[in-house]
């Protein structure tokens, strides 16, 4: 196994398209004995120095996402840049990927060579779909892309997972101001550092500058993130079919993760988010090990089901699973 | 320890007020033994039903938060309710209590019979104060209290830290609309039910209006959470001076509570609340066993500022600790 490892690795990070999507396949895999290769990988690999930017994207469908995604990233390669496309969508399992599930939603992009695009993992649960993008990134930076566009469609929690694992969220609306049909899911404005309102082009121009004004007045109603330049979050128009505002876009992105580079909020918010994803992985597999034991599993499941039903308090719950997690542990 | 314990929880649940704050202060204790006999203690008590309503309270100093919950608390009494006030402050350990720290911030309320305040707990992690205040919480339940009433002044995550152990939460403001100095904390209108804006009286009563529309219109941008009746989250306004609003303000707050008890929202919000309170105490309790022991407390503050530097991977790093914890347990 080691060498097979060290050679995947080696593959990668020297660029082979074929040996990264190898190792996203092995990290995604299911199979029991795939889980300690794909970490052997994840350990072998070397971080990028500087480090990649990683950019999270949120909007419904219908704002027009994958055209924006396909336009800005080909505008990106043409800079010099290497883009690496993933997606965050816990339904893609029951719908059967509904994003990104085809790569002819951007097929230009696709069949760019500066470009990798990877459909959502397969899991049920967020928590499942978040530890392999996670590690998908990990991946792509070692095999040199240096811009990290992590998508979702914004279902349930997904934003608040991948503001997570990102250093700059971005959203995208529709024009469509004021109407509360449009209205974006709550816990959006916190995460958000830009809101860009797409089409704005044509008959929708005036609109999407109405919605644009809508909600840089929303935003001037909070606080700031500390260290953030003025003007930050910000609002602005964009139209992925015209083309126009992408540019302005992405320089706003641009000189904000430039001004937290300085400040060092970009490496301090880096070694928070490498804490919880420490920790949180610590907490997976000791679930993970509670499940494996069948003792132990019952014994949850019995907790869990007279913690939810109020018959039984979390605290003296929770200190009965541990000593029966160590005291099976001792007696071995 | 079982028979003082036993007549504690007794004494508790009889309504004896000595009885309470001497429980509360065993919560709070950071003496070894002390914990288990709060565990115990916390183990013997019965959950009222029906459920009491658990309100979550932030206000930046200088909104008028005291003069509010006296005023409210009092009005609440006299239509024969019972009042439990607790704070979230984990700033209080630094500043020696910058919340509640006496008494005679809310006089008259600390007066009343139906009145039970209690600071916030002296520690310096948020996650300490909230363990104490969620099991504060379950003792002045079982002492009788039906309303809880949870504030913070909403330092660092603490807004959201009380919205995961309360019902319906209600974020106060002081008039002062469209300045950004006035600006709320990013996140705050994903958690707030109700806004409402207070001293809407005398010459601030215009600029409070104005105030209470700005925000009106900034959630009526965002999608409203599932289930909840129409015109939630709300923005009212209010004075605690002249006790305009508050009828209405308090109104507002049972129907919501209400609509959630018809449609199941509030049990789901409970069981999901009490789940993750379950899942926070045990990696809490596995924390204290890995600082417990030297060469683990060791190697997981290596491991944590490896990963914090960027030189260890958080995944292959909470295998090490993992294996670690498992394999100094089996060879004891």
């Amino acid at each position: 196994m080691r060498n097979s490892i060290e050679t995947l690795a080696a593959d990668l990070q020297s660029g082979q398209r074929r040996a990264l999507a190898k190792a996203i396949t092995l990290i995604e895999s299911q199979r029991p004995g795939d889980r300690d290769r794909a970490e052997a990988l994840l350990a072998a690999l070397t971080p990028p120095d500087p480090p990649a930017l990683r950019l999270g994207l949120s909007g419904t469908p219908g704002v027009g996402k994958s055209s924006f995604i396909e336009t800005q990233g080909l505008r990106l390669i043409d800079a010099g840049h290497r883009v690496a496309v993933l997606a965050v969508d816990p339904s893609s399992a029951r719908s059967g990927g509904s994003i990104l599930g085809d790569k002819t939603r951007m097929e230009r992009l696709s069949r760019a060579p500066g470009a990798f695009i990877r459909p959502s993992p397969a899991q049920n649960l967020l928590g499942g779909v978040a530890r392999r993008t996670r590690e998908a990134i990990r991946l792509v930076e070692a095999a040199g892309y240096d811009i990290v566009l992590v998508e979702t469609v914004g279902v349930g929690q997904s934003e608040t997972v991948v503001a997570e694992m990102t250093d700059i969220f971005v959203l995208l609306l529709a024009p469509g101001g004021g109407d509360e049909l449009q209205g974006v899911k709550r816990g959006i404005m916190e995460i958000a550092d830009l809101i860009l309102v797409n089409k704005a082009d044509g008959a929708l121009e005036r609109q999407a500058k109405a919605t644009r004004s809508d909600y840089a007045g929303a935003l001037r109603l909070m606080r700031p993130r500390a260290d953030d330049p003025e003007g930050y979050p910000m609002a602005l128009c964009v139209s992925a079919e015209t083309g126009a505002g992408l540019e302005e876009a992405w320089a706003a992105v641009e000189r904000l993760a430039a001004a937290r580079r300085e400040s060092g909020a970009f490496d301090r918010r880096r070694a928070a988010q490498n804490l919880s994803w420490f920790r949180e992985e610590l907490q997976q597999m000791l679930r993970q090990r509670l499940r494996a034991e069948p003792e132990l599993a019952a014994l949850t499941a019995e907790l869990e089901s007279a913690i939810q039903a109020g018959r039984e308090a979390p605290v003296p719950a929770a200190r009965r699973l541990l000593d029966a997690l160590f005291g099976v542990q001792a007696s071995r």
